[in-house]
């Protein structure tokens, strides 16, 4: 007879709460109790859990009562909000916000890369941001054959790291220009159909925004580098959910590119597409809906005999986001 | 009086030759006869200058008698073909194709960074490629401050790269996506709507591509920077008509950001938008139909203390391509 866990999703009818629902089913965690939880705006909608409808209830500090654990799909404010009663009803809060990444009592989590650190959690697990997971994961194996001294990354991000209203937006975007309608950009500064936009986030330190920031944090904590050094542009494509990453990185010793393909082609979570005569390599329409990085265009750094360049790809919904969520989960569970 | 000067458009019927057409008029080129040539396919074809219609003809080996300049904007093979009889007669040809560009006898020229190589010429001036003249575009001005040592680029290219056929394959595209259907790419190796494609041109060395090579292999004659190293990731995005690329650039010197920003704000055919509290940055929609590279987004590289960030966007048609061959026509009449 196996163990079920009562499980909360808070925020769960966002575009990542959605997910994370189907994570559930499809990692076929075993869940007594599920608790769909919203603001009182969403309260009152019905979804469905294993083909059983489930009503979407509002979230208050008495809604984690009983709870083993609590995925959280919300704003930094609504984690901050809610994580004293989740802890105080000691349930492990797995929390996509990025309130707690940087908190050194909270581990960030990529269960390929440091599973290990989730168990050193007090009550909350951050996951980490999307653009820097599939980077992670995309780069972790060579980090595994010579440390990773500094990278360069350019990302192209998909409308859904915006949530449903990137992806509402593009596809009315789109037909707007089918019918000779000027786009009204409401979630994005700019209109993003068949634009890009090099501003994710807000402004942090030195010019760089809050987004290109989390690249050079979040990495140093998941890879336990604290002087890896990353420059990072953040730029939004006209693409719905995989994100791309165009990543120059330097390791402290020579590694060939060889070298480079096989640690990643045995790597969990990763597929090595590397194969250009072969019209192989990663695009983010292949690479969607599904929850495995993909990596290639791996060739020397013709800058600096230590740097490789590669180009991978990764839903970000999924492993960007709810798929990595239930990952930590399942491993909690399983341990 | 003022001189006039007979000219031909190779390759007239393309993007890149329309374009070419219109450029003439913009910047006022004192036209005497112009002869406007393609293949047989497309001959026949009427097509305006400065508001009279002009019939496009056959180009053959005959059609260059009498001509000051050629612009050429057609294949390598076809600009292989027909160099010799424009040499022949005596006229300038200014080639859009890469069949000479690293050719000794051949000046390779962007007119605000290296307009006095131009005159070196031998009958053949090349033009360059066009995230080539784009990027060099954005960095010339920090070039002159301290020499560049080396460059990160990862590029968003615009479908107009692909010509004609590129364009009308995105809006096919979106079309059938409208519509339900799922799209059939032909210029393109994979669907472009919607998704991004690191791959563009044919396999060079070391696993980079033609067109990612260039950047090197042409910004090294470009520059003067004969031991320039480039790490180049190119990569076609669903945008009409503007190039954009993130750039990472080590100078000798260490130049502040400041500095940066003050030598590009007066450099010729660049222009600064980088003020991100203003939402001022460049973006392919805002900056294409015009000839200006706009720069922004200009940032300390986390990685070096003698590196430099920037995002760069211009017009692929324009400055990446016709507007540039008709600046160096423009120069070499006016000198």
């Amino acid at each position: 007879m196996s163990k079920c866990f009562n499980i909360a999703v808070l925020g769960a009818t966002g575009a990542v709460g959605r997910q994370m629902i189907e994570c559930l089913e499809e990692y076929k965690i075993p869940v007594g109790k599920l608790s769909l939880l919203a603001s009182a705006r969403s309260a009152g909608q019905t979804l469905t859990f294993n083909g059983k409808p489930v009503v979407v209830e509002e979230a208050t500090e008495k809604s984690f009562e009983g709870m083993n654990f609590v995925l959280g799909a919300v704003s930094n404010a609504m984690s901050k909000a809610f994580a004293p009663a989740i802890v105080k009803a000691g349930a492990v809060f797995i929390d996509n916000s990025s309130a707690f990444r940087q908190d050194p009592d909270c581990p960030l989590v990529v269960p390929e890369i440091n599973g290990e650190d989730a168990f050193k959690n007090k009550g909350i697990i951050s996951n980490p941001n999307c653009s820097t997971i599939i980077t992670l994961m995309a780069v972790a194996a060579i980090n595994k054959v010579s440390p990773i001294k500094n990278m360069i990354a350019s990302t192209y991000q998909a409308v859904s790291g915006a949530g449903q209203g990137g992806l509402v937006e593009l596809e009315t975007e789109l037909d707007d220009i089918h019918n000779g309608k000027k786009p009204q950009p409401k979630v994005f500064p700019h209109q993003i159909a068949m634009n890009v936009i090099p501003f994710i986030g807000s402004m942090s330190e030195a010019d760089y925004t809050t987004e290109e920031m989390k690249m050079q944090n979040e990495g140093r904590k998941i890879l336990h580098l604290p002087n890896l050094t990353v420059s990072c542009t953040c730029v939004r494509v006209p693409v719905m959910r995989s994100h791309s990453i165009s990543v120059v990185l330097r390791t402290e010793r020579k590694v060939s590119v060889e070298e480079a393909r096989k640690a990643i082609s045995v790597f969990p979570g990763c597929r090595l597409a590397d194969d250009m005569d072969g019209r192989n390599y990663p695009t983010p329409l292949d690479t969607s809906n599904q929850d495995i990085v993909y990596v290639g265009r791996i060739r020397e750094d013709l800058t600096d005999p230590n740097g490789l360049n590669l180009w991978c790809c990764g839903d970000q919904i999924r492993k960007g986001a709810a798929a990595n969520a239930v990952q930590i989960l399942k491993l909690m569970i399983e341990k």
